[in-house]
């Protein structure tokens, strides 16, 4: 949903790309996408939200055909000996989602792990906030985060968890290894205890005013700089 | 607009807090709003709407008293040795504004610049993203950006500017003094030329992905970040 994710697609791999659905027939966008042979529908404002199930579409919806999904044993047997890997903890906040991947591809995430049942998916919400992240970065749903963590544990990954407790490490004194695995919670819930316990570090963004903590897809991007600025 | 920042206002000044409009009779929250003395007034759920113009209120809106309002003058004549300033340039969109409010509010930022006719104002859905930041730290409306800059330079503040160019230098190599004054500009239309043009330094957050830049709001926070550990 959205001009600027499409315009990601058409960049990575326009022949993702299967059909456009807009609303705006003379549009300069409508143009350029006819000229590169793309399949475009023209319909009303109204069926393009009824498609998108929102009203943020600013005209422009894809139908886009996934080539970035992976299973655990997938992106394992693939992985390189430094990668930095993102584990959603039942994020529902499509915007907080869709923020999430796109610092995600920013920072070259080499995968993003998240519940298929208990996290939001993929949603035109979700890939409008990530600007066209949700078709770049390699996805990894799971069904089960646990067996997940205990898989990438197995094969080095030092695991870290954002979170604030007892034994946790402030981010600015925490020094993450080349092959990291990211823990992060929902607003308000946090990590579940099993993937705490599984933990090999929990890490802490020190706070200074009264709000307990940032925006998690803030804090996100706090934790993926860091890794960045060491490795 | 929502629970949580009106629980910031009651936390910090509760006298501010003059009147809470709600639509939950029963609430848990409006129970605990009455023990403190504070005038609640029960209202239906499109009312609040309307007052709020917007459907995202959780059922509470609050009507409060500003305090954290100052000019530049009164601003820098109290101004200490070690001050955090952030200036926002024309931030239009409110869950950004909310968003970069929140952020600044978690690190402590002395205050925050913004122009009174060309940022989005203090609206409802600017005070929920930022969970009541937005009644907690100082806010600095001006007429003009580029005057204020100058006010601030001369009275010794280091003038950072988030933005990419010829000259910027990255994020990890900067070195930000303790009276620091970060630029930030909305996305897409960036800072506009005479504040960049006024800056010390100009410094970007390096990418590493096809996506050309993280939210603004997530670049904020790095920004803060960054000051924090180092002062």
């Amino acid at each position: 949903m959205g001009k600027h994710p499409i315009r990601m697609v058409l960049k990575k791999n326009a022949k993702n790309l299967k059909e456009v659905f807009t609303s705006k027939k003379e549009d300069e966008f409508t143009v350029e996408l006819k000229s590169k042979g793309i399949c475009v529908t023209v319909v009303s404002k109204k069926r393009l939200s009824t498609l998108a199930n929102s009203d943020s579409h600013q005209g422009f919806l894809a139908k886009v055909s996934v080539s970035n999904i992976a299973t655990c044993r997938e992106f394992l047997d693939n992985s390189r000996k430094k990668s930095l890997v993102v584990m959603c903890d039942s994020i529902q906040d499509p915007q907080n989602f869709g923020s999430i991947i796109r610092a995600c591809e920013c920072f070259g995430v080499s995968g993003i792990i998240y519940s298929k049942n208990r996290n939001v998916g993929i949603t035109p919400v979700v890939t409008k906030a990530s600007v066209g992240g949700s078709e770049l970065v390699n996805l990894i749903p799971v069904s089960n985060l646990h067996s997940s963590l205990l898989d990438f544990k197995e094969k080095g990954f030092c695991v870290i968890a954002s979170c604030i407790s007892k034994n946790a490490q402030d981010l600015y004194s925490v020094q993450m290894p080349e092959k990291t695995l990211i823990i992060l919670g929902a607003e308000g819930a946090g990590i579940s205890p099993i993937l705490k316990k599984n933990s090999d570090l929990q890490v802490f963004i020190p706070m200074l005013g009264l709000i307990d903590s940032l925006n998690v897809s803030q804090a996100t991007s706090l934790f993926l700089s860091k890794w960045r600025e060491q490795n």
